[in-house]
């Protein structure tokens, strides 16, 4: 039965047996945090000090384990979906309050860091350990969630896609024969994939959802600042560009005959990465990788497969990027005598985080008296397939230099510490909002 | 017994049954060599009409039997060294004679096609067989020769190289991890790869090596000739480039700061073909593969390792070609942020044939009545490792569209007559001369 005035209009907060607690003054215990940390960055740890611990293998599976634990040991209601997503419930006073999203995700890419997801996931078990202990009753049911699969080593954002009912059929349809090995991982967890589509969620169940998470990038960093208000997420599209050529013995072919895909494939992967730096600044490019055939070193290559992706902040500008990519793959094409297929695999549009999200979250800085600064996300995250059916909101922390999906990521301890006190003022703020 | 003044100067003929004999008017059997050459084309063939028969696979094995079998047929002594080179000798009239060797291979590159190297055992069998049934009595023993990977399968120009004793010492080191494979498929002919070194021969026990082959290329062609008289075969040098890089998130890292050793490694193939072609017009480069690590579509490549080769008939200028291209990759891994790791595997120097075998295919050339040209092979053959211990030789007959390596290959059947019938009377001129 408590008001504080000062702190939200509207804001209020129930204890069942103290009195009034200001809930500007909660903060999480930097202690246990750490532990948390410490614990989970065991689990499957490389000898780089990263981990390596890809969704549904034997270590994601121990640290899913492992969460298990850390929620029953809170006393809240251990959950999970028929996407694998892994969670538990702090429940609301009221039995129709809709359910407010707290979390991250326990997998990593391949020889990958401990930070990435990781820092969110212990950060929303601590905020909902101090909110219980705290015995702060909240309008809405606060609910920790572990989304399976984000790092994409089977389908990039597949927990937060089922989720939000936006996984194409494809992905979900057991007769695919390429879905086979996904369908044995999924029963690694007692699931089957033609129950995925059973994880959507009700959008007017829901209040929202805020992760933190580590920038991978240097802008934080760069501007000094501690926490990231995230304003949205780069739209990323991902292409097979697919070259083909003519084989031939290497030594003999005339010279200005050769139909060279690997020729045409590195002319395209060195225009296309001027292109983007030349005319869109804010624009990504990858080529990440390129399998050749027949691969033999006096055979000229006949085939070049090649996997990109483009990336920018703007829908508009990222088509006109995509448009001005196809047109480069096929110049480069034509000019060796080649074919291209072009074929667009996945599409995350760019999404934008919630307004009122936002302002928690710098309405939560100022209160902690920590320096912010707005920044777009170049990294796809959970909300940004979330934010199709709630509003969302993301809390960065810096990563020294920058680095992401790698070993050598590094955040100062002070660092995560801030930004969990962050995410849990901007969790009471925007459940009371 | 014989003289046929008129044909050379020396040229002695003694037949055991019958008079004289004209050797000039010595031909193939041309039924017989296409049945030969059919059934040969049999051995693994493949749908798109190539043959698919790897250096000691099931088919090569398959392939050598027929050999030895055809090789018995004819009544010559079967015979094989501890490189697996097969063949049959037909012995000389004096125990002390040198050997002329004549022959090619069996083997192809995967998905390979039907003429390469086939056509030269086919008529070498031929020719072998037109020499016994006339009983020419030679001063040399002649020795039909299946050259073992020829093709590289395992070792570019295995057998040709242990037989002229240049294989470098890892290759015939069984206590060396990678060569496993090898020594197990050495295994099914029976064969150790300790004893390889035993198939080295004494140079002074040879009169030399001649070999017929398509041309796989289009300069006999264009030239419309029917014969191609090699005067020498190209040096070859064959590089591993490895570039490095830093893995790192596709989307978040720093856009001026990326290490991305793909691109550097797309630009030096761009910018090696272009040099090549600008300052080395009859140079070769070829990037035939490239493996990139970690190979994931959001994922920085950290690591991309090409396999390049460079081919000039000149040794003067092909070095400096390499230096040129060496020059490119440190360029373009400096330009990136990258280091380079460049490490030569093979280098066979260019080979000029011998001047008198030159002469000899040209005079039998001329008294066929045959059209020829001169010109280089750009493709390697047994005889540049054989020429660095005897002289050789070397005839082309053309491909249609230069085709080479591929199962498109093709050569009208009245060019493959022509061909051997110019190979059996260069035999006869170089063993009389």
């Amino acid at each position: 039965m408590t008001v504080n005035a000062n702190y939200l209009p509207g804001f209020r907060v129930k204890t069942a047996s103290r009195g009034d607690i200001d809930p500007k003054m909660l903060r999480v215990n930097a202690e246990r945090l750490r532990e948390d940390f410490e614990a989970l960055a065991e689990i499957d740890a490389t000898a780089e000090g990263g981990i390596d611990r890809v969704a549904l293998s034997g270590g994601d599976l121990d640290a899913r384990l492992w969460l298990a634990e850390r929620i029953e040991d809170i006393g809240l209601t251990l959950c999970d979906d028929d996407a694998a997503n892994l969670g538990g419930i702090y429940p609301a006073e009221t039995q129709d309050a809709r359910t407010l999203l707290v979390g991250s995700h326990l997998d990593s890419v391949p020889d990958g860091g401990r930070y990435d997801g990781a820092v969110g996931i212990v950060a929303a078990l601590e905020c909902m350990r101090i909110l219980v202990e705290n015995k702060i009753q909240l309008p809405v049911n606060l609910e920790l969630i572990d989304f399976t699969d984000d790092e994409g080593t089977w389908h990039s954002l597949f927990g937060a896609r089922a989720l939000a009912g936006i996984l194409p059929p494809d992905v979900t349809n057991e007769a695919r024969t390429e879905n086979a090995p996904f369908c044995a991982a999924l029963g690694r967890v007692g699931l089957s994939l033609r129950d995925v589509p059973r994880a959507r969620r009700i959008p007017n169940t829901l209040a929202g959802y805020v992760e933190l998470h580590i920038e991978h990038g240097t802008r934080l960093e760069n501007a000094g600042a501690s926490i990231g208000v995230v304003t949205g997420i780069v739209g990323r599209t991902t292409y097979e560009v697919i070259f083909h050529g003519q084989a031939g013995h290497s030594g003999t072919t005339d010279m200005y005959k050769r139909r060279d895909a690997l020729r045409g494939a590195a002319q395209f992967i060195v225009r296309a990465h001027e292109m983007v730096r030349a005319r869109y600044g804010d624009g990504i490019f990858n080529c990440g990788d390129i399998q050749v055939e027949p691969g033999k070193y006096n055979i000229i290559p006949s085939k070049a497969c090649l996997i990109v992706e483009c990336r920018h902040i703007s829908e508009t500008l990222m088509s006109e990027m995509e448009i001005a990519m196809i047109q480069i793959a096929r110049e480069c094409a034509a000019s060796h005598g080649l074919t291209v297929e072009i074929e667009p695999k996945i599409h995350m549009p760019a999404a934008a985080m919630a307004a009122d999200f936002i302002e928690a979250i710098e309405a939560s800085c100022d209160a902690l008296g920590l320096s912010y600064t707005q920044l777009a996300s170049y990294a796809g995250h959970a909300a940004q397939a979330l934010s199709q059916i709630m509003p969302c909101g993301m809390i960065f922390i810096p990563s020294v230099g920058g680095v992401g999906h790698s070993p050598l990521e590094f955040t100062p301890w002070e660092d995560i510490v801030k930004g969990a006190n962050t995410l849990l003022q901007t969790i009471l703020r925007v459940a009371f909002a």
